[in-house]
């Protein structure tokens, strides 16, 4: 038997609504709620820390979460009205977790390759794109993604959901630009900051030793720190009538012309 | 002076609303909506002829006006709030216009290259990735962009508005998948079909000669039909935790790769 929570107006609930909605209550406890069993399992094959599992026995058995009471985990079960209140998809599996946030900073990296290929985001604004940017991180298998002078908290219910649950697996950093570059540096990468000014056509430059890819925002591109600390400054070949490119597509161009050059290894 | 209409319930504004909201009406008329003096823009640029103008004279000045009655459009002044009942977007300028559909049938393409590059989406259900699409093929300057067993009609508004409006500007065709097949073959296209199953790296593959890449949806891939008439089965290595990736990416990546082999001509 399960502690049973019935009511949205219970106090903890309430926390977790705030938690759901609030990137301030996020910072603040250092936790944040994935939903769903896909997205569940992610993060604990991504090493994070489960603190409580709600489930709604309609939808999440009782023996699925009986599997779980294994683990040091807090399991409530909570009532069609509590479930609702805390859900953020329509459709959704009937579970609920409250999980220990990282602090992904650069030193804590596990850059396991020798001759690691990184993805820089500066900035990315809309969830989606954020989103975007990391499942085509992951299909590439990239070292890291950095994400530099970052708009907002990782664990967006909405970068959650468009990342299809891969921002748990992949290695992600959050840093100010000027620290990022610093990391970089420091490591020896190569840096091809994607720039429509001044630039090189970036099919044609080799991507086979340390390299991070660093992508701007579609609005206002990359800040001068990134044109002055780069290695080469490149560009992917407009010549359309519209002068513009989905920020997540043109890192898919760029991240897989690099994988192309490394045969994929 | 311009006819002015003022009464959000004038009877030709009903209808213009439902152009805006009903693919069927749509169709019913071969007419639809366009806002936005970009959108416009693109939509004179790519041919397309316009019936009726509606300015909102704190938006879009009368001298603006003006300078379109050379054309054989008929002009009227709105008042704000048929303007916004009419707008579709937050952030406008003002204008709309009615304009006439094209019919995007296959033979009718344009395809003023000897060696077409051509990009097939089947059944692409999201407007945005719709959009996202058409702004890759335009960034590439594709020779045309089919878009197979469409699932919409080509000119709803979030279509417009993701694509940038280049859906005015590239060579678009709508057509089954079955008469797109018959199209591509009388034309001597290699046919390069993305499927996961039983297929070969993108990357080693030559693009050369005219060719046909097509797409399917995130959810379904391809129908068999574009397996069976393919003359290559073609995939993105994935080495990722999940194993999907965001349909305008995956194409962006394959026309780029096609692109570089063709020296960006």
């Amino acid at each position: 038997m399960f502690k049973t929570i019935s009511s949205p107006q219970n106090p903890f609930i309430k926390q977790l609504v705030l938690l759901k909605e609030k990137s301030r209550q996020r910072k603040k406890t250092s936790q944040f709620l994935i939903e769903g069993k896909r997205e569940l399992s992610l993060a604990v094959k991504g090493d994070y820390s489960i603190e409580t599992l709600l489930f709604f026995p309609d939808l999440f058995s009782e023996s699925e979460a009986n599997a779980l009471s294994q683990y040091d985990i807090e399991i409530i079960e909570i009532s069609k009205e509590v479930f609702q209140k805390l859900a953020h998809r329509d459709t959704t599996e009937g579970v609920i977790a409250v999980v220990d946030s990282k602090k992904h900073e650069l030193e804590d990296l596990n850059l396991q390759s020798k001759n690691p290929l990184i993805l820089v985001a500066e900035a990315p604004e809309k969830p989606g794109n954020i989103g975007a940017l990391l499942r085509t991180a992951d299909a590439a298998n990239v070292d890291a993604v950095i994400i530099a002078n970052p708009k907002s908290d990782l664990y967006n219910p909405n970068i959650i959901r468009s990342s299809v649950g891969c921002v748990f697996t992949t290695e992600i950093a959050m840093a100010s630009s000027e620290d990022t570059i610093t990391f970089l540096k420091k490591y020896n990468f190569n840096i091809f900051s994607a720039i429509l000014q001044e630039s090189e056509p970036y099919h044609i430059q080799d991507y086979t030793l340390p390299s991070a890819i660093v992508v701007g925002t579609e609005a206002t591109g990359l800040t001068d720190a990134w044109r002055e600390a780069a290695t080469k400054n490149i560009s992917i070949p407009m010549q359309g009538v519209i002068d513009s490119m989905n920020v997540s597509v043109a890192a898919g161009i760029l991240i897989f012309e690099a994988k192309r050059q490394r045969n994929f290894k």
